[in-house]
This record gives structure tokens, C-alpha cells and sequence, in this order.
């Protein structure tokens, strides 16, 4: 099925409206119209290829919201109609030891939403800054959201989940007390999710700019981690620190607040390593660092629906699709609160 | 007191003989006349002043064994007679949150047994190389293996605990597949406990000579890190690493054995930092890379009752106190298998 979508031919082009081909929803397929799609920073490193590896045409694009609009006839769990989310992942092995465990995400063979591998006709996957997706059910997510926040649910499917396992894996939540190191994409949610968890929660940014930003997220305190005064009343304090700045910089100035064995989880991977942390600040504490990588279905499923229920959404910017190089461009320059949102109506014009 | 002691004084002297004054024992305190101290590379650091900061004269030696000779008022845990062994750890703040949990390994003002702060005339700790020490109940620990074993138990009070802590905290035991790197002083303890809680120990060496040796301490598996094939098999399957190796060396070689969730924790503190581990290594499989120092009083009896039990003693080569310059030649050269430990009496000849 031919449909419209906005992609990159090469690493070193804009993206541009094409068109490419959906599969026929198959037995167990889910085939869902895109209202929405979330604008990750991971979609523009593929784009450009500066992980390496990228296939073209690329389409990216992996916080998807929209509605179904067919059905297989194995598929249990939807219906045309129902208001559904798809995230970062779209295949995998099925009976591996990680997806039994429901963390599909952990899955030597997990198929991401674009330039994973298929048995599609192109031969790697495409992603959500299309019309439409056909994704197996295991796959798909419902969302409880009112319509109307749809938009703003879309970055819960990456942005959200990516902090909200860690937060959950590392136990925050009332008595403990939890960093969040970057007010970006995914920071402001990690911000939103420990208050929503009842966590003490202390933002790091480098911006003056954000301190009221940060406190109306949810932080109970802001820490410009420029100003060494304030990095120092936090010494040996903290429990958990999740950490979304994934440009390298210097982990031993976070690694020092945290207390005897707290860890200090990593969730976006810089293109060169981070200056290497001292042994000596792990050792004298006990202390962790450690990486995190988005969530399985069963918990993403578990984050929609303690946002609903929490009234949490992400803070976007609505574009066009064919804003989306400039989209891009300020991105870069973190001119965005938080998330830029594609609306998906826009590629049909 | 006027005691008899081996010590620096000034980095770039030798050991030589001294004398030194040891306080009479406080209500609260054990004298110990000492039979062994084990040879710890921390000594040769501090010695050097290779880790900055040491005081001198410097008398090493945190690996003490021998028996009670008289006893404060108020110790109630000790008799005249009794074997005991002092380790890393001679006083704490004892009120603080570590204190209180029975982690003063971590105090902020835990007293090292050498090079500690103390109000004894010197103003600073001295250790084991000596004929007597005079120590606070609280930081004795009781021995309860045949005296006989007496010179092989002392290496236990540092190297012992340093790996029974984390290889406890991590929870190493049956069907867990533990990895030990290094077989030296702290290795060659961490495959005899890790062995003998259950685990399925898995050692890796950059010596082919060492293969045979790590089998007869308990290994069921030897890994010669150099060899790539002998590492790919082992990739993402063991659950914890036990890392003793303190020369800076890729940690992401062994970051990728470890299979989700699982963590390599560092025991050895290089002088300068290792290459700085790789962030997706810790992203894509939820890994974690931690540290351990030592361990508390309480988990160290806890140790010394386990090896007694499990008749877990060091490998030792015992030299006499004027050895003590060329036992540090060779450790350097990792020619000792695995700890030298001094013959405390050799003190007074």
C-alpha cells in the first residue's frame, strides 16, 4: 500500500515528502492512521547517519499516536477505532530470555521502528513520520489519554518511557531523593515522572534560563551544575541520578552526589565516550554507573497508563511536516520546549 | 610503649627498622601482640606516597593477625589469649548513617589502620609491620581458624573481605556465573569465595601461565583475556565481574561479558583513570559499573566465620621482616603467589 511520508535519501540531504509502501496488515498486524509523531533526537543521529549504519530512504520517526483502522484476524487486543500508540520497537526475537521477561527492548534481535530489519519489501523498517504503520499487536500500546492530549502523548513513547524504567528499576519514589541531569526531551519527562512517583526531585541544567522552568516541571529543587557552590550542598545525596545529556561531559561532578551505593543511570549515548569517571568515586561509595535503554511493551504499556492517570503529558511544539529540517535545526540548538510533535495531517497536503 | 617496627621514612627510603610508641590500651581497647601481617599493594601505594597524602614515618600493614595480650576495662568481646586480626579499619565516627548500618567502611571519617588520623602522639596511624597494636574493640575481629593457619588467615582482613563484599552484595552463588579478573592477591581470594558460595567462577588472566593455578583455586572456567575467541564465548553471560585489576585496562571487553542487569564492580583503584568505558555498553543491555571498598566489621566476621568454616585460607609465601624491600620488588613484577605475609616475630631479632 503506497502512502505519503517525509524521509532523507542520504546522510547528507534534508528530509523531503516521498512515498513508500505498508505492508497488508497481516494475522497478527495492527494497521494504524498517524495522527502525531513525536520528534526524537535519535531520529535526527540516524538521519545523518552519525551512529553509523543508517539505510536510506530513511524514514524516522518512533513516538507514534494515531487510531486503527484494521485489523488481522489473529489480533486480540485492538480494534478498529481505539486510540494507539507505537514506540521504539516493532519486532522481536519472541522467546529469547528478554522477551519472555517483557523486556523486548533488552532483545539481541529487537527491530526498531525505522532502519531495523524486515521482511518488508525495502528490507528495513520505516517509521512515523508517515500517514500510516502496520505494526504487529505485541507491539502497539493503548492510550487512555483524552483525545484531545493525543499530540502530547506521543513523546511518552520514547521520551517518556526512556526515564520512566529507570525511575521505576532504581526504586524512586517518597523518601527517595532523585537527580534528573538535563531539562530536554527526555529530562522534562523524567522530571514530570519522579514528582508524579512522589520522589524528591533535584533538576541539573546548565542554563540559568531554566531554573523556573524545572520547578514548574515538578523539581523541588534546581541545581545549575556550573556553579560548584551549589553542586556541593547536594555531596552524598542522592539516590539516583538519571542522566539524559548525552554530549560528553563529566560524570565524576554527578557520580559525587550520589550516597553510598546510588546509582547514576545513562539513557542517551554520546557519539565519543564521556572523559572517562574515577574508579576512586565509585569505589569510596559504592556507587553505580549505569545505562538504561527505553522499556519493554508490558512496562510502556504501564507508563501510558500511569500517565493517564497522573494527567501527564509532554510539553510540545506542533509542525508541520515540512518544518521539520528547521525542526531539526533548533533542536540542535535546544530551542524547543520540550518536544516537537509532527502532525501527521500535514503530509497529506 | 616503645615497640619494635619496619617503615619508611620519606617516599624514596626503604623499609627499615624502627621504633615506635603504641598507647596503652583505653577502656575500650584490645592489645594485640602481632604474629603475621600480610603484604598489601595499598602498602607499597602508600609507602610511595603514590596515592598522595602519606605521613611519615610510615609503618604499612592492614592484614593483622595475632593474639589478645591485654584488654580495657570496658571490652567485653575479648579475652586475654584469644586470636583476633585487625584489617583495614581502626576507627569510625560510629554515630553516622554507614556507622549505624554496620558499613563504616564507607564513615566519612573511617581511620585507615596506617596513615589514619589519630590522638595518639604520631597524629597518624601506624599499621602492622610492627610487634604490637593497640586497637578499639569495635575494629577486632574474632579468628576462629586452627592456629596453625594462623600466617595464611591475615591476608583475609583485606584481600578476603575486599572480594567477599561485593561477591555477597551482588549476590554471587548457585547459578550465578561469576567473573574474577586479575589472580593475584585480591583474585586469587575472589575465586576460592566465589567458588565456595556456589557461583560458577569464571577466571580471566593475561597469563597463560596462570591457567593451571586458577583451576586449583576453584575456577571452573580460565579466560585468557588477550585471546578475542576465548572472550567471545563468554559474551553477555555472566551475571557479576569481580574486577581486581588497579592498572588502567579496557573495562569494555569485559563490560560486554555481562549479560543484562548484570555489573562489573571495581576493587583496585588505578593511579590514573582507566579508557573511558563505552556508554552504549552500559545502555544496551542495562549494565552496570560499580565499585567496592573493602567492607564493614560486622560482613568481615562474617567473612572470617565463612572461611573458617569452608577451610578458606590464603595462598601465602611468608617472609621475615627484613625481606619486606624485596617482597615489593617482586609483587610489582606480580612474582608471588599470592601474598607475601610477614613473620611478625622476625620483628625482634
Amino acid at each position: 500500500m503506497k502512502i505519503k511520508a517525509f524521509g532523507a535519501n542520504a546522510s547528507h540531504l534534508p528530509l523531503e515528502p516521498m512515498t513508500i509502501t505498508r505492508r497488508l496488515p497481516g494475522e497478527d498486524d495492527v494497521q494504524i492512521s498517524i495522527d502525531y509523531c513525536g520528534v526524537c533526537h535519535s531520529d535526527l543521529h540516524q538521519v545523518r547517519s552519525e551512529w553509523a549504519g543508517t539505510l536510506y530512504p530513511c524514514v524516522p520517526g518512533h513516538e507514534i499516536v494515531g487510531r486503527v483502522t484494521a485489523v488481522g484476524g489473529h489480533v486480540s487486543k485492538f480494534n478498529v477505532g481505539d486510540l494507539v500508540g507505537v514506540g521504539c520497537i516493532v519486532d522481536s526475537c519472541k522467546h529469547c530470555h528478554e522477551c519472555i521477561d517483557d523486556q523486548e527492548n533488552y532483545c539481541d534481535h529487537m527491530v526498531g521502528t525505522y532502519n531495523g530489519p524486515t521482511h518488508d519489501a525495502l528490507g528495513h523498517t520505516l517509521g512515523g513520520y508517515a500517514e500510516q504503520i502496520v505494526v504487529d499487536e505485541r507491539y502497539v500500546l493503548r492510550i487512555s489519554h483524552p483525545q484531545e492530549q493525543l499530540a502530547a502523548v506521543a513523546p511518552l513513547l520514547c521520551a517518556g518511557i526512556t526515564t520512566y524504567s529507570p525511575l521505576r528499576h532504581w526504586h524512586a519514589g517518597p523518601g527517595k531523593k532523585v537527580g534528573i541531569v538535563g531539562i530536554g526531551g527526555l529530562g522534562h519527562m523524567g522530571i514530570k515522572l519522579a514528582h508524579a512517583m512522589g520522589a524528591h526531585v533535584v533538576a541539573f541544567t546548565t542554563s540559568e534560563s531554566k531554573r523556573d522552568a524545572a520547578k514548574a516541571l515538578g523539581a523541588d529543587e534546581v541545581v545549575v551544575s556550573k556553579n560548584a557552590d551549589e553542586m556541593a550542598k547536594h555531596l552524598q545525596s542522592l539516590d539516583l541520578i538519571v542522566n539524559t545529556v548525552a554530549a560528553p561531559h563529566d560524570l565524576d561532578a554527578f557520580l559525587s552526589l550520589l550516597k553510598r551505593d546510588g546509582t547514576m543511570t545513562l539513557v542517551g549515548a554520546p557519539a565519543t565516550n564521556h572523559p572517562s569517571p574515577n574508579a576512586f568515586n565509585l569505589i569510596m561509595k559504592r556507587r553505580s554507573l549505569a545505562g538504561s535503554m527505553i522499556g519493554g511493551i508490558r512496562e510502556t504499556q504501564e507508563m501510558l497508563d500511569f500517565c493517564a492517570e497522573h494527567n501527564i503529558v509532554s510539553d510540545i511544539e506542533l509542525i508541520r511536516a515540512d518544518e521539520i529540517n528547521t525542526a531539526y535545526e533548533r533542536m540542535l540548538k535546544g530551542d524547543v520546549k520540550y518536544r516537537f510533535v509532527i502532525d501527521n495531517a500535514t503530509l497529506a497536503r
